[in-house]
């Protein structure tokens, strides 16, 4: 796996807490069993892009080998993914209509990830960039209290569930982390603001000095101090599956700012392209097959397109 | 009235044909009658910040002349503006629902409009940058007939009512222009096309070299050869009316374009930022309030908020 070329990169790794799981998956143009998937699966597969990537999760006794291979291969380290004999992987099951815009879940298996407590090995405690997957609030904020760097960069995504059922537990989490990516309409369960400007005010209120509020299809809005930065989306012409699309960007965003090793306005702006562009693989194939084989010079080459398509 | 001050200012004249009326307007915020708008008004005192600006409209023989002053005032020439006394002023009556993303029409009365016939003063043939509002393609046509410059600028607007009903019409007038201005909707319509990159190819294939699609509170994509400009939409965070939004934005960008007198690429996507800025004006207030009396330095101003949204 060839990392993508960044000017002055200087790799720190990447610490992403998450699930993994094998997904059942069916959209109007094709459906697929048992394929790999969890917020963590396509966030290390992203990260690894731009820096070292280590995972923090859990999987059942059912777990194939050749899986944890496909990890280690993407230059993954899984020392920290842990093995549950008691029963089987998470599994979820989903559907997309037309249009993409909805999704149903048919089923969920939580099974091991049910009772999962993630425990950082001691030798990656040091981590200084640390992506918090979606899972409870509050098994987000034991991966925090197992951190012992002064200068960590934390970044958290969610979904709804947890702000209907685990909102205080959420709203603590978010007065210990950086950066926040959420979509338009957990910005607007949390908040109760419509209007996303108002939202992306009041979300940065609550903890993240740094907030992006995803809108699908149409970009992203970055919320900093003192400013607003409107993202594009790739201009996709072949949507096929979104799975995962919100866990790339956010895995790729944190490889870049890790691969420089910097977290200003800047370097976040740009880090926010080379999210876009990875998640653009993502969606553009079944499962993350095609954020595996898509490769560096893709990437590289959509965060051209996209620098030009905001250029005046 | 000032002008926006611009760099390199050459104003050459804006010709805007469309409608002028009197609306009904209930929004979950306000409501108000017979207020002055029609996609000519709105043009025009959004052209009118910029450049020399040449009504061709009708009205009836209730239009009240403090109108017609309203719009000298704003340094609009009205000769075109024909008085048809035959009977009363078009006249639209909506409503808008609590998200604002629907619209309902409650009531339209063509009247006078029924029978319009733009005809171009002598002395406004020779207008290089003209603006089709949305009238009937045939009479848009028409207006292409009575211009005599050889390197006229010519831009169009339409709605979903003339490509359903009048189709070919308006596709014979897709070959006549340089500019389409159309909302997402309505370009699926048109295309057949979901994909809003692939209707933006399939709309310049029909003939207009540059085409934007707009995407309401998501900003819009402009298309031009080999390119794709994604426009931010400026931040509002009160929405209170947006009639005329539409009108408004492609008038500030035609007014710009003649303000330079250059039509090139870079000099559109500034364009669009200046559309972007005034349309807001007219959203955040009911009628054309508030795009009159904004003024000069708010546009700048907005424009240079627009810059840095998307500037890296």
């Amino acid at each position: 796996m060839e990392r993508v070329e960044i000017e002055k990169s200087a790799p720190q790794p990447v610490l992403v807490v998450g699930s993994v799981g094998y997904d059942d998956i069916e959209t109007p143009f094709a459906s697929d069993t048992r394929i790999l998937g969890g917020s963590a699966s396509y966030a290390c597969l992203a990260s690894s892009y731009f820096a070292p990537t280590r995972m923090v999760a859990v999987v059942g006794n059912d777990f194939d080998p050749k899986d944890r291979q496909r990890l280690s291969n993407h230059g993954i380290e899984t020392a920290g993914l842990q093995t549950d004999e008691s029963g089987p992987t998470f599994t979820w099951s989903g559907k997309y209509l037309e249009d993409f815009n909805q999704r149903e879940t048919l089923d969920i298996q939580l099974n091991v990830f049910e009772s999962f407590k993630p425990v950082l090995p001691d030798d990656q405690r040091d981590s200084r960039y640390v992506l918090l997957g979606n899972i409870h609030p509050a098994l987000q904020s034991h991966v925090l209290d197992q951190l012992e760097a002064e200068d960590t960069f934390v970044a958290a995504d969610t979904i709804d569930l947890w702000i209907t059922t685990e909102r205080p537990a959420f709203i603590e989490l978010l007065k210990r982390i950086d950066f926040l990516v959420i979509n338009d309409s957990e910005a607007e369960l949390l908040t109760d603001e419509s209007n996303i400007i108002k939202a992306g005010a009041a979300l940065r209120a609550l903890g993240p000095k740094q907030v992006v509020i995803k809108k699908g299809a149409h970009g992203a809005y970055f919320f900093y101090e003192g400013g607003l930065f409107a993202l594009p989306a790739y201009p996709v012409t072949e949507l096929r599956d979104p799975t995962g699309a919100g866990d790339t960007f956010l895995g790729a965003v944190m490889g870049y700012l890790a691969a420089v090793d910097r977290k200003d306005v800047p370097t976040l702006k740009q880090a926010l392209l080379y999210g876009t562009a990875v998640a653009s693989l993502t969606v553009e194939a079944f499962s993350c097959d095609q954020l595996e084989s898509g490769g560096a010079a893709m990437i590289a080459s959509r965060v051209v397109e996209l620098r030009e398509m905001i250029s005046l």
